[in-house]
């Protein structure tokens, strides 16, 4: 089979590989239908983390299942499935309580970008839906392997209740998809700070109320200018540099929340600060599994439709392409089909 | 009137000063009934924090209304009242979102180790009681006025649930307030951090069901072999050091939440740490007024009895002999009767 190999900053290869076979008898095996580049590929393929021996990418799927090992019963052949980028045996004391990204038997996915692909904990990972679902709603269940999930754990992290103002730091796929979510748990105000024309569209189809162009000092004080001088009730940050993190503490109102799940890099938090601001934080790798069930049904109702954050498909032989339209933004997120 | 000056570090003074006066007509003044000294006190009583000119010291009380200003109606004279170390107009937005201790026209109170004290904001800041309790009910009120306000809060902030698991850090007088507030929020499990036997002892009445005497890392494995190896589902950091906040996120178990109340000295979060643990954070100084009705119910109704934490009484006139046992650590909290 083929698949997608990083073997240096920029320099991604679509080769031939062994096919994956089950190793445990909790792995499954599927058939990838469709799958991504997603914004944190970019960060080994711009250089900005080692990149190491050369090995395959890629976490994000939706897929056939192919072959089960000997105790898994959940799913079976010809199903099609949902997981997430975290594997999850979804019995922990971790997964009961709700943080199956924090598995104490997780793996994270790493070898998507390829027609084949090993699911370890599949019993827990994989959930099948009711029959195969049209191609028209593939992008929807593949963003919600991911991106959507992510979305929604931002808006959930930063306690967004009806009625309430968000404030959305981030305008990449996570970020366009956590207006989604905010939007879907009823916030009134939705507010994304994004400089991107085509992005700031997407926003407002999604749900968001207001735009903020600016950023740093100036956008605090535009969002303090749309929330009575205060700040924001939640803030979703989306992309995990100190900017962004600065730019979501300021935004919040005093006693507001922050849901931040870009990864951190060379973020610090200053302790003082946070205390005086009375503001609630909470991130991590988004608890996906535990999303799931709903947000394939809302997917599969078209009660949101975060498929449209692919605003490029190409088929998974042209996966550098991919990777070089986001790192050249001219793409938000690239669909890949094998 | 008289009452205690700071004049350098370890010099603490009872000194004849001006009675105090209404400034505004928002204003109240207010006979102490009884005052005490905190353990933020302590920093520049130890020279941790600059002293600059000296002055008045003290921000518990509890006591009797004197005199109010034009525009205070919710208090008159003769009332015995609670009021928080914060101020507040009880109406702004911050106060409204129930975070009062971050009023826009907030003002700390700083000259509470006297006979007589001017409190701003008095329609917001003061509750009167029905009548005037009983003297043995006094110090118990007046732990609502701060250590056992922000107990609470630690509490609430860290997310304390019915049959949870919490861990208190700090077995100063609000740690160990921190401990009641836990128990009647109904954890099942209070595992109180204390290497001092009396305070021990007093945690243990108050509600902990274990005792952990280590720290650091040794602290932290105690914690989760007490908890199933994953750690807690609460985290009340009470100190505001490094190494507390370092125990506190070691402590809790992913998706766990803190609350931290000691004011951060030199504390940093590492933003990939806080991360990948799923834990959530919350701090600050304690919204006391949001929890005074409620608070006052208890101690009068002898549901709780915070009172205990006193273990020295001196007149009021002995102020600096109350510092030196609390820095001494012969004291948890000092008790002054003007």
């Amino acid at each position: 089979m083929r698949g997608a190999v990083i073997h240096a900053p920029g320099d991604i290869r679509f080769e031939t590989l062994d096919a994956p076979e089950l190793l445990h008898p909790t792995d499954a095996i599927i058939r990838t239908a469709v799958t991504c580049v997603c914004g944190s590929d970019l960060w080994p393929y711009r250089g900005a983390e080692p990149i190491g021996d050369p090995h395959p990418m890629g976490h994000e799927y939706v897929g056939f299942v192919e072959e089960v090992g000997s105790e898994v019963t959940s799913v079976r052949p010809g199903q099609f499935v949902v997981g997430s980028f975290a594997t999850s045996d979804n019995t922990c004391p971790n997964c009961r309580n709700g943080f199956q990204s924090n598995c104490l038997n997780r793996e994270f996915m790493s070898t998507c970008q390829a027609e084949y692909v090993r699911i370890p904990n599949a019993q827990g990972t994989l959930v099948a839906t009711d029959g195969v679902p049209g191609e028209e709603s593939w992008p929807g269940l593949l963003a919600v392997s991911d991106v959507m999930g992510t979305g929604w754990w931002a808006a959930d992290a930063a306690e967004v209740k009806p009625g309430s103002t968000a404030v959305v730091v981030g305008d990449g796929a996570v970020g366009l998809c956590a207006v989604i979510a905010a939007k879907e748990m009823g916030a009134e105000r939705i507010i994304a700070m994004s400089r991107h024309e085509p992005r700031q569209k997407l926003a407002v189809e999604f749900g968001a109320t207001d735009i903020v162009t600016t950023r740093g000092e100036e956008g605090v004080a535009q969002i303090k200018e749309l929330t009575g001088g205060i700040g924001a009730d939640s803030v979703l940050e989306c992309v995990g540099t100190p900017e962004a993190m600065r730019q979501a503490l300021h935004s919040a109102r005093p006693g507001g929340t922050i849901g931040f799940v870009g990864v951190p890099h060379e973020v610090a938090i200053d302790g003082q600060e946070l205390f005086f601001s009375h503001v609630g934080l909470r991130g991590g790798p988004a608890p996906v599994r535990r999303y799931l069930p709903d947000l394939i049904n809302r997917v599969l109702t078209g009660a949101i439709n975060p498929g449209k954050v692919f605003d490029l498909t190409l088929p998974l032989e042209q996966v550098a392409e991919g990777y070089q339209a986001m790192d050249e933004r001219r793409a938000i997120k690239t669909l890949l089909k094998p």
